[in-house]
């Protein structure tokens, strides 16, 4: 197990893209058979390179696009797009959003610590794309998006990271102020600014103009990199200054996810990020994947569509709980 | 398993007896060759009784003293005694203290409800200690104690309960109002008054006074009897009020149990109360003998005692925890 394992969840690498003479998807009314073209173009680029599934948004019912928002595979922007669409790769690994902000928005996000890997898969589906769409570019100024952030490498490289351990000594809120400097956004990621529920933050480059596609892959690895060994650093610290009361934190979180007949999403995030902090400590036996899994496979819509049906809080906290003990148990 | 068993901890019969022409034992200063032949006469009755061990109370150290109250064998009172000992039988069901309130205190202390097989048993012991004793006894009034509430009979019939959803639905304290009128007591056991900790009761008779042994069994069983049937019914209607919100705190509870690496008596003490609930409902297979087994070894001074030291606070929570784990995971 690499070092960074436990720490980086996922790496993510998006482009923006937009055609020539097509106008941004806010104001596509009238554009019917030029948009049926860029469907078709899409769908048979994609075709070409990997198995999919497309998805037009406005026919898909709520708990389907949420489902489709909580795995990380469209914006709940695009949800609002009156000509939404989006391809998704079997494994899940590669988006093609269409009409989002901009006309396309590719994404490619794996497990792990592999931004270079995820761009390298990115970029051939993006090649693909462009040899058969009018993509607006210019040589020496780069890529016309909607929003300006975006504006020439028109990318966004961002990495998942769980961070118990600084957040926890409180040293994370400093490390945010400073990065932001650097033209490095970190951010809480589940529900925006109340970071504590799972530690988790994503690191990404604020602005893509004037960079290069290289230059913002390296900002964005050496900040992932210091918050690793800053991280790692830190929960050296945490264990040695609280010890035995560390370890009952951890194994009492543990003995919840095992025993609880029902359990709320947020007190689940709690106490997984504890059992993942113990598995870095050897307190627990358990893969780092399938932890991270099941904090994907215990979200309100991912549950109730696994279910095949709309769930009441209780009912969700049960099967939660159902769900959480029955994967911890499992045999590897 | 009968339907006892998860009710009732322990039944007890003590009985209370003085030497004609011998003070009161606070103020016994002066009959030193008179107290040393009692001393031989107990332990010469006991060696032909059954094994045990003579301790002389100030000989004591105080953790010794404190195992010996937390295992119910002798009474605080009887540290306090200038002149106190105790005879306690090498299976601890027999104790015999000299000098506590009264000259003798005999007692009978078993397991499960067993009041009658108790009462015979201390009989037993007390007729050869009588037969070799002066004991201050007269036909038509009874026997002489050192309290008013013990004259007559000088016995009280004692069984320690496991209330638990009589406490939870609040039905317990109109019942200890009502059966205080009918001569029989209910004490709240760990914290005087603090039932909720363990949810444990001790049912006793008031006073022995114009009450044949006979009776006083009578009545102190009639009110355990009727104490497990409402028991039983209140344990199924608070199953079928709560459900699942049931099992999952007693679930909690037990996992807390099984993972935490420190422990308070107290959280103990309302963690293995749910899990013996938890047994009584069928969602945990655990041997109620051996969780009740662990309420006594996991107090304060046991603690210390069988791991042959003084303990801080923090220490003993540890220690507790480890027996905790060990115990439950053993296989039977």
């Amino acid at each position: 197990m690499a070092k960074t394992d436990n720490i980086v969840i996922s790496s993510r690498i998006r482009f923006a893209r937009n055609i020539n003479n097509l106008p941004f998807p806010q104001k596509l009314v009238g554009n019917e058979p030029k948009l049926k073209e860029l469907y078709d173009t899409v769908k048979e680029v994609c075709d070409s390179k990997f198995k999919n599934n497309m998805y037009y948004i406005p026919k898909l019912n709520n708990l389907q696009a949420n489902v489709l928002i909580e795995n990380h595979l469209i914006s709940p922007l695009l949800c609002k797009s009156e000509y939404g669409g989006v391809v998704i790769s079997a494994d899940k690994t590669i988006s093609v959003m269409i009409n989002e902000e901009d006309h396309l928005r590719e994404q490619c996000i794996l497990e792990g610590y592999v931004l270079d890997a995820a761009y390298a898969k990115l970029l051939d589906i993006d090649k693909a794309l462009r040899s058969k769409l009018d993509i607006a570019f210019k040589e020496g100024f780069g890529h016309l998006t909607a929003c300006p952030t975006n504006l020439g490498a028109g990318m966004r490289a961002s990495v998942m990271m769980f961070l118990p351990a600084l957040t926890m000594t409180h040293t994370i809120d400093a490390i945010i102020r400073k990065m932001n400097d650097h033209g490095v956004a970190i951010r809480g990621v589940y529900g925006e600014g109340s970071t504590a529920d799972g530690y988790m933050y994503q690191v990404s480059n604020q602005a893509a103009v004037g960079r290069s596609e290289q230059e913002i892959l390296n900002i964005v690895k050496s900040v992932v990199e210091k918050l690793c060994d800053m991280e790692e650093q830190n929960r050296k610290t945490l264990l040695s200054r609280r010890g035995v009361d560390l370890e009952d934190e951890i194994m009492r979180a543990y003995g919840t996810l095992l025993f609880a007949k029902k359990i709320s999403s947020q007190e689940f995030m709690r106490n997984i990020a504890m059992v993942k902090l113990g598995v870095d400590y050897g307190f627990i036996k358990q893969d780092i994947r399938v932890l991270n899994k099941l904090v994907t496979d215990t979200q309100k819509n991912t549950l109730c569509f696994n279910a095949g049906k709309e769930l009441s809080v209780s009912d969700r906290d049960i099967l939660r709980s159902r769900l959480v003990r029955e994967t911890l148990t499992k045999k590897a």
